[in-house]
């Protein structure tokens, strides 16, 4: 573990990823509260919102008013997803607020992708062209490219690496032939099918074809290996993550209710802390908020450390009691 | 990862950890059915029972009814604990369903073992001759070792590695000086300070120190990186695991209460089984008492695989569904 990088980078995506399966109905101003809560912590991107119909997420009805009313603090970039051109057109319309991030993916199972958008993987890879024609609109010339449900799936079972390689590679050629260069490169564990050999495995396989490329991680806790899947990340040299503040984002699919959600933000950055990667972020700031998302869901959240407490705070505690008595 | 070992032995410790600080009664038949049922699930190793006062721990005022009770499945050892040489004979005395293992263990943070014993360390270590005196008279040669609260200490802060070795050297001193060898040396995480990192070093110093012995670990999962350091723990070639069922084993420090127990047998198994590590574990029976643990201590259990549910489940439907459909 002598080469672990030195310093990581996460993406928050709790407010997106959890609050959009809660029945709680949480109101915009706390909405706005809580992201502007996370921008005083350090981290420097926040994906918070879902451009989709209120008919099928109703928690997401207010995007445009929580976009528009959090504070926009300078260095810190303010993220969207959309489903279709309609909703990435809604996060262009905030610019002002939101930054662009232009990127693809699709899934690895034909499956979950026509379960869940009821189109098969090759109808979803077709759709590359519109998105790009867009991005290219709005002056962008690189397209970040992923793969969801890259380590399993719960209706088609273990995901072949190269099935997972082969999607990208279409990405990568589709993304050329329509004039734009690939960036980094995602692999979603949307069901909690990884493990950290896997992991391992992947992600050497993706280093291998595509070496200039940054690789990301998304990983989800749904059978409690999130955790150890980020050490492999780590080990092999992977310095950017998705992560959930309190481990929101419990899955949706029928067969996992209850299930875990995200890898938790706090405890990814414990143990950061505790192995000596830099994060940039201000854990106790981000424990209190923590805190803050099981009030506002009204239930208990599968996040560690919040109740466990940052060790940092009890290092400092016995070292000032060591140097009263000294 | 290559030289992960091909089989690990866990310790199932949940019963004894995990119902002495539930508020829940558990009515004594529920008891014994609970480990009659892990006895059938490939566990080799179950403790289950600490012979100590009712005065202190009402929940194990049935102990000597619990042992009587079970059904001793052949092949499988059951454990119980004690803190004092009457509690040994009680063990003693029940020998015909429990197997005695002659063990001694410190803490290393002097606080931690006054205000948990009301002793000093070094009072503690002086306790060693009478347990021996009493194993070399039931006819053992061999004393297992360890350290508790090894990796950090609420209390105290970091635990140094060389305190850890010390403590380790001196039992090895005294047993010797009082007529047996060593055995295993097992290093627990008491308080959940042990980080990927952490785990190693330490490891790897007692490694170097006594390379003919056993090496096990008890992980606590209070801030999350329990199963992340059970993977350090493989890394270093360590093949003996303390774990509980369901992640029974909350911790009854008063700054920790709601804090997680110990690392969850279900979601270790599960991880082996991915990886390819033998357990001899049945992970679906597991995963049942699992449920039955959260039933009978009345209150969610915090173990991830026994709610995302077993990947050979999903695969063998899977199968089934790409055979059918051929």
């Amino acid at each position: 573990m002598s080469d672990l990088p030195s310093r990581i980078h996460i993406r928050e995506v709790g407010p997106r990823e959890g609050f959009q399966f809660e029945k709680a109905n949480i109101p915009t101003p706390d909405k706005i509260a809580f992201v502007d809560a996370l921008s005083e912590t350090g981290l420097k991107e926040i994906e918070f919102v879902s451009f989709v119909s209120p008919k099928w997420v109703p928690q997401m009805a207010d995007a445009d008013a929580w976009v528009a009313g959090i504070a926009k603090k300078p260095g810190v970039d303010y993220y969207g997803i959309w489903l279709n051109i309609q909703g990435l057109e809604r996060a262009v319309a905030r610019r002002d607020k939101l930054t662009i991030r232009p990127s693809f993916s699709v899934p690895a199972s034909n499956t979950f992708s026509v379960k869940n958008t009821n189109k098969p993987v090759a109808e979803k890879m077709a759709e590359m062209a519109e998105y790009v024609a867009r991005y290219k609109a709005l002056g962008y010339d690189t397209l970040n490219i992923g793969v969801t449900v890259a380590f399993g799936c719960n209706y088609e079972g273990a995901v072949p690496e190269a099935r997972v390689i082969e999607l990208l590679a279409e990405q990568e050629t589709r993304a050329r032939g329509l004039g734009m260069k690939i960036g980094s490169i995602t692999l979603m564990d949307t069901m909690g099918w990884a493990n950290p050999l896997s992991i391992k495995r992947v992600v050497g396989k993706v280093r291998e074809r595509w070496p200039g490329h940054d690789v990301a991680l998304h990983l989800h806790d749904t059978r409690g290996l999130a955790i150890a899947n980020f050490c492999a990340g780590l080990e092999m040299g992977v310095a950017q993550y998705d992560a959930a503040v309190a481990g929101l984002g419990g899955c949706p699919f029928a067969a996992h209710k209850g299930a875990a959600g995200n890898i938790c933000t706090e405890d990814t950055v414990f143990i950061c802390q505790e192995m000596g990667i830099e994060t940039g972020v201000d854990l106790d700031a981000l424990i209190a908020i923590g805190e803050t998302a099981e009030r506002l869901v009204g239930h208990p959240l599968p996040g560690k450390v919040k109740v466990g407490g940052n060790l940092a705070g009890y290092r400092a505690k016995t070292a000032a009691g060591a140097a009263a008595t000294v």
